[in-house]
């Protein structure tokens, strides 16, 4: 795997997985001599629905899109096809990134407006990134965001049960199937059952049985007994092909008979509370994993009408973010540089601000409790801790990913770290953001200055 | 591109993209020397909301997958690494598909439990396609129904705007954007504007300009002129960063001052009805370029309110299906050989019926309307067309599949050919599928003599 922190696309594929109109203004910059260095904040303009927060996460993909970017042969011809200029393929040729970004580490709890990514560089090379870096730390934002509220749901009832991601199939094709297992991993769960993603991110693998294999043999019983033949104390059975409880019976007959305990049944249909109770019954020590349509709603009603699990296979709905299916991440100029000196920059659509200028990310913490984050212009004197950390310098990679297991104790000790209002499943209290009196300031003198001038523009 | 059918991910890389699961029990039907032949089918329980129908799609790129599936040595040394043994992974070096598939053609209209895709062979080489095989023709066919409603939204108004697919930044990853590009077309779409997914897959692509090139330059005059500049009557400027209409006047100035018929503008934020109406005044002949928000929903109502547009954008809505975000489409086991005779196959779950055994699915049409399907056993003497056709036999691939123009016009015919009440966005008549008399009688006959053996079996 020529690119591991990419899954499965390689870093020539991805040199084109851009808008054209980002090339366009690209050659547009570079042809008409006009290319100030810029700064493009990528941040989330609300949050999605129920969320009182979202996980940043994706920042390795984007580091990876960034160090290894670079147009093939292929590429340059297809481009030229398209019908852009020699001189400009030659320049993409020759194409690498110069500049800063600086971003919040993965794992970080963020806020709309808030930079997830900053990245300072010529605009003709910034304007490139910004369809492959939302998409990348969107994606990879949204779903461990999802999966970070599932490891709520288990907390919230003072379990630990294991989340394993069951949705490769239902994922938005082959790169969501894998970035969804690493993103799941970064909010909180344990494992996915996607080899490849586990192959990419090296993440723990799980796999029980389908209820073709059952169907496949004549008996359950049959079925049941060739599996454990193969397998021994890692089977875990799917018991609700035919009857759940049956089922469970007949596992723990099988596995009486062949002297081997097993590791545990499935229950993937029915009524679940009342079936895993009527199952736990019987199967005593063996794992009970239930994976039929769960998410964090699910979980949680399931744990408190007294269903009984050691773990979860949620799919569809964590994989696909099911109630909230996209993060309204954009990619906006902030900030261009004009005789040498960076200004705030904004623009006046109709409702859409967007704060200018360079910023700083604070986070306020008192007794281990995060209290309010402050949204600031760098450099300005303002209470809290800055979240933004150095990630490229003149190009330089001067950052190192942690470890995915440190990252989702990050995520971990960020969300208990919240007040208890904003960590709800439903309806939460919203975080307090404060923007900086020196970021105020600005963007009312900006907008000011934008109108002022574009009247005289007329 | 190794495999241009599946955008940038390679078929090594593919083989892997697997739930655990479908390898263990491919191992263990090999080691336990029980293989039989088995059918599958790929099919949807039921329609999204909202959904009178689904347009399937995504054949190509299971036959692709099918067709090119090998394990390499990562691949091998990984599973090694999970603990398979040698013995196991030296069948899988030699893994090739020796099976026969039928589908229904890409851009059919499909409805609940009719095999969009039916896999027959021995179990261990079926049961392992199963994670891919959702992940791409349900996707595929999630998005190309998305677009394709879109289609109806403009057509419904008696007119035929370009719809170009303006979401790659919100799609769930790399794939899911080059995917949802080809499925948009599949559906209805003009274009893309996502370059990768116009090289992969011959798709018209398609740009204007961001934000950040207005804000780039000291004003928006200075921005449009530069632009025109380099793209000349290829030009659309986008005129909502300040003041829409404002904007749209500076364009036709710059236009007019500079000798060039511009192809447009572009509108992304504000009232969009009122907006595009007072910028129709002032563009005179030149594109209105519609790019926020739009789903069907919002193409029917902008229509409807008296909007103004030549083209639409649609994006977020698009690519995540938004309201609708997954298909519940499963691959279950339908047929068993057993003693050299095809047995049908179900399961009891409870919740979910599977009707067993090789299946037909035949619509009957009248005078150019879809009047019914009926979903009845394969050699079953029933009314109407069959619209199964062979994709592989042994192993071979028999189909070709057709150029995407065509597939967009056959989803075109067939959406058209639906009884009105069905095509409706919303809260759409349900289309009749009729079960066959032979499909109904087996499948009770097989539930009643699994219910007795499983009775038997305890």
């Amino acid at each position: 795997m020529t690119q591991p922190t990419f899954g499965s696309v390689s870093a020539e594929e991805l040199a084109l997985f851009t808008d054209l109109y980002e090339l366009r203004m690209m050659q547009g910059y570079l042809e008409s001599g006009h290319d100030p260095t810029v700064t493009f904040d990528l941040f989330f303009r609300s949050l999605p629905p129920d969320r009182g927060y979202v996980v940043a996460a994706g920042l390795e993909q984007a580091i990876a899109y960034l160090e290894t970017l670079s147009f093939d042969d292929g590429a340059l011809s297809y481009l030229a096809d398209l019908g852009f200029p020699g001189a400009f393929l030659a320049s993409l040729d020759r194409f690498e990134f110069t500049g800063d970004v600086r971003a919040l580490p993965e794992g970080t709890v963020a806020f709309p407006n808030e930079p997830l990514v900053e990245v300072t560089a010529p605009i003709s090379e910034a304007q490139l990134f910004e369809t492959a870096l939302i998409n990348q730390v969107g994606f990879g934002s949204l779903i461990a965001t999802k999966a970070a509220r599932m490891r709520e749901a288990v907390a919230a009832s003072g379990d630990d049960q294991s989340l394993v991601d069951f949705g490769s199939r239902r994922a938005h094709g082959i790169d969501a199937g894998l970035k969804a297992a690493r993103a799941a991993y970064v909010g909180g769960f344990t494992g996915t059952s996607n080899v490849a993603a586990g192959r990419a991110f090296d993440l723990p693998v799980f796999g029980t049985m389908a209820h073709s294999w059952v169907q496949s043999f004549p008996t359950e019983r049959e079925a049941f007994e060739a599996f454990v033949e193969v397998y021994g104390e890692d089977s875990v059975l799917l018991v609700d092909t035919y009857d759940t409880v049956g089922g469970a019976r007949t596992a723990m007959a099988v596995s009486e008979e062949m002297g081997v305990d097993v590791a545990g049944v499935r229950l993937d249909s029915g009524d679940l509370v009342e079936l895993s109770r009527e199952v736990a019954k019987v199967v005593e020590d063996a794992g009970i994993f239930v994976s039929s349509g769960m998410d964090e709603y699910g979980i949680e009603a399931f744990l408190a009408d007294g269903g009984v699990a050691t773990g979860f296979g949620p799919g569809t709905a964590l994989v696909t973010s099911e109630d909230a299916p996209s993060l309204d991440a954009v990619y906006k100029l902030a900030a261009v540089e004009r005789d040498g000196e960076s200004r705030p920059s904004t623009k006046l659509s109709p409702g859409k601000v967007t704060y200018p200028g360079r910023k700083s990310v604070r986070r306020v913490e008192r007794d281990g409790r995060f209290r309010r984050d402050v949204l600031a212009l760098r450099g300005e004197d303002v209470e809290g801790d800055e979240l933004l950390v150095d990630v490229f310098e003149d190009g330089s990679l001067v950052y190192s990913p942690p470890p995915l297991a440190e990252i989702r104790d990050r995520t971990r000790g960020q969300v208990t770290a919240l007040p208890r209002g904003t960590r709800r499943l439903r309806d939460p209290e919203a975080y307090p953001v404060e923007i900086s009196d020196g970021l105020r300031s600005t963007t009312e003198a900006v907008r000011a200055d934008l109108s002022a001038r574009y009247r005289e523009d007329r």
